[in-house]
């Protein structure tokens, strides 16, 4: 009877276990797509595409390649040699070529050029074959790199990973960018983020984190909002201050910046990347950072409770320009600009105990305490005109006790684009949603 | 200037941290929810919950617990001793406490309980409190469990980690099973599973994967059926044959059962689970076994192209009776029960290069292999009466070139429901949605 061992059985050598210092001195058979094809005199130049490389070969007769197209499926069997420049310092003598598949026609792009230059429309409607790009794609490794530093650091920290539903009863964010779904005949809405249900899970495990979908129906369009996007949560109980959460933040894109240098070298490279100074990350208060911004770039404050994006901007050139970082801390954002779960400062509760993280002068990330004691969030709620019982799953945990508590959200699809440098958060989404993108 | 550094500071030591076979020396400082009270002659003990793991706490008089009660967040300092009686081997001899916050009223069920015992519905509904049940909770461990050896394993075989759009222009898997949307005036669903994109991301990165929720808008309400539910998805390409995916799947399970031993062994110590052999997964085709558990449990065949769920329990206690394994890969399903993007086996395409696995008696995977030429797939459709110009953007990879490609989609809830022994794969959910079920 036929049995699975689990027991890898590769009849290939994968791309990426190649190295020119230790080349095999027996042939190698590879397989891959056929990026690119080219003939300089008597010889091809046959670009295969692995996952995380390609490699060169070459054939000295091209009889083997008469029916070969680009993005052909093939294997190739031959020996490797080192040739200093070809990608990666090696290439494959080629010896017998086999096609696995064919495409059905030319590409509508050359996927194969260095640089696209496409306009963002006919990218994103291309994206399915635009991919197949090795800088378009690079984008989407770093942002795997990102999700993985970020589990990979709270499951470290105590973290356990959870999974909330993203069909909700209610909005956690309140306001109108909700979308609203018939659920067998009942309302209900696409959830705007985790909030209500990794706050529950802090009386169970005390450290949650969850990386999944959110859904905003934002009616407005421009280069920095998605109406789908993944948000990396987390939220932590027994804190000492929020402060807490935000060196929790650090220590996650200290080990980002690790992860990449260390396993995503060549997608950096190819993006033209340079990784930002993590080590430390200024804090500056709301009204202070504000005030410096004004100052330094001579833009009077128009509304004292609000950041606009140029201030935004702003304060992220002051924090480069001033005091060396691509990140900084904005802290004690006003309490009427922040959702009602949100912590008054004792000190003054016309602010809260909450942050955003700037990143090149863009928020990439939300969070901050969060009312724990139940007569607290229920005067609260009362205070902003809400009704404590349409929220009786939520008030159930702090009738039950919670200690203190808070976290936050960070919109990967913004973080990837900003430490790309891409102009628009879309390119940073493999499948972007907006007004007007429903497909691919 | 206020700077985060990402160092922790931690003031307190993490319950997880202590051994009985190294007890500090000196006093400790703790913190947690206080899970049960109780008071035995003139001491008091007080039983600690953490993350992973209760302490228990001895307080010889009790003037410090005088406004103390379950649920408050407290922190205590005492001497860690050796105390066989007590769960992990060691005990505090608490000097002081301080209560960091308090519930506003007691639990609605005692959850410091071992068995709750709690019907069906009264659970769910009391989630978010009934969670901070221990065995409870240890059901979501093990579901983390589940997805971090997926992952890693994954990762290890060299997989890219994708992400990819829930609200979409078209089903994937065809039916009524499908949630509709009002996405700013026009009409969309959300995603019933990643297929389309996940194919798309093949001539991409050769093999990828998503852990994410996908939606089902099923009319019917069973013990194994989620509206809402936890797909973990991967697709590769250059496939030998489709018993390739089968062989990835089945290290998983090997990694899963190992990772499980390895780091969560008390969860499923209080979950009373024995973890399934995996070394060798046996593979019977779908003909083949529905014949076997057909002549051995005295039960005929009604109709040779389904599987009825009587017949897939079947079969599951024919692997566990004759073959000794828990779970069964069943192979080569009927092509007119499969989608239309199931290759079909050129041997005798009345049957597809396809399968199913079976854990316990349930199914809880989907794989199969895949049609990567251009004219059969629209071929497939056009038999089918569907009408490939609806699906351009899928097709498109199909005409730029596909390797033979393949893959899967495993349903994580019913796979931490099968591996815990419920009964209902609601209580592998952490806020499941069902056909009355929107809360919590």
């Amino acid at each position: 009877m036929k049995k699975m061992s689990g027991i890898p059985t590769e009849t290939f050598t994968p791309l990426k276990t190649l190295c020119p210092a230790a080349l095999p001195d027996r042939p190698v058979t590879v397989r891959g797509m056929v990026h690119a094809l080219r003939k300089l005199g008597g010889i091809t130049f046959l670009t295969l595409r692995g996952p995380e490389r390609v490699l060169q070969c070459v054939f000295a007769q091209d009889a083997a390649l008469r029916d070969v197209t680009e993005e052909c499926a093939v294997a190739l069997t031959g020996v490797l040699r080192a040739e200093e420049r070809a990608p990666g310092g090696m290439e494959l003598a080629a010896e017998t070529l086999t096609v696995l598949s064919r495409p059905a026609a030319p590409l509508p792009v050359p996927v194969s050029k260095w640089k696209l230059d496409l306009n963002l429309d006919t990218e994103l409607a291309l994206r399915p074959v635009v991919l197949r790009n090795l800088r378009q794609r690079s984008v989407f490794r770093v942002q795997e790199a990102l999700a993985r530093a970020f589990r990979d650091t709270l499951h470290a920290d105590g973290f356990t990973e959870i999974r909330t539903p993203k069909i909700v009863h209610a909005g956690a964010e309140g306001g109108s960018n909700i979308f609203r779904l018939d659920y067998f005949g009942r309302k209900a809405f696409l959830a705007q983020s985790p909030q209500f249900y990794k706050q529950m899970m802090i009386g169970v495990y005390e450290k949650v984190f969850e990386v999944a979908p959110v859904f905003r129906a934002e009616k407005h369009s421009t280069p920095r909002h998605l109406n789908e996007y993944t948000s990396m949560d987390f939220e932590m109980g027994f804190l000492d201050s929020f402060y807490d959460i935000m060196e929790v933040e650090t220590r996650f894109l200290q080990n980002a910046v690790k992860l990449l240098s260390a396993e995503y070298a060549a997608d950096l490279a190819r993006l033209g990347v340079e990784l930002p100074g993590v080590s430390a990350i200024p804090v500056l208060r709301f009204d202070e950072a504000k005030q410096l911004a004004a100052e330094e770039y001579h833009r009077p404050i128009r509304d004292p409770y609000d950041l606009e994006p140029e201030e935004e901007h702003n304060i992220g050139r002051y924090a480069k320009e001033k005091l060396g970082s691509d990140f900084v801390f904005v802290t004690h954002y006003p309490s009427k600009k922040r959702p009602f779960y949100a912590m008054d400062d004792p000190e003054n509760p016309k602010y809260t105990l909450s942050f955003d993280l700037l990143f090149r002068g863009v928020e990439v990330t939300t969070g901050g305490q969060r009312i724990h004691d139940y007569q607290e969030q229920v005067d609260k709620m009362l205070a902003r005109g809400m009704h404590p019982e349409e929220f009786e799953s939520y008030l159930m945990i702090h009738r039950a006790g919670m200690p203190p508590h808070g976290g936050l959200g960070i919109g990967l699809e913004r973080l990837t684009a900003r430490l790309c440098g891409l102009d628009n958060v879309r390119r940073a989404c493999l499948f972007p949603r907006d007004l007007s993108r429903l497909e691919p």
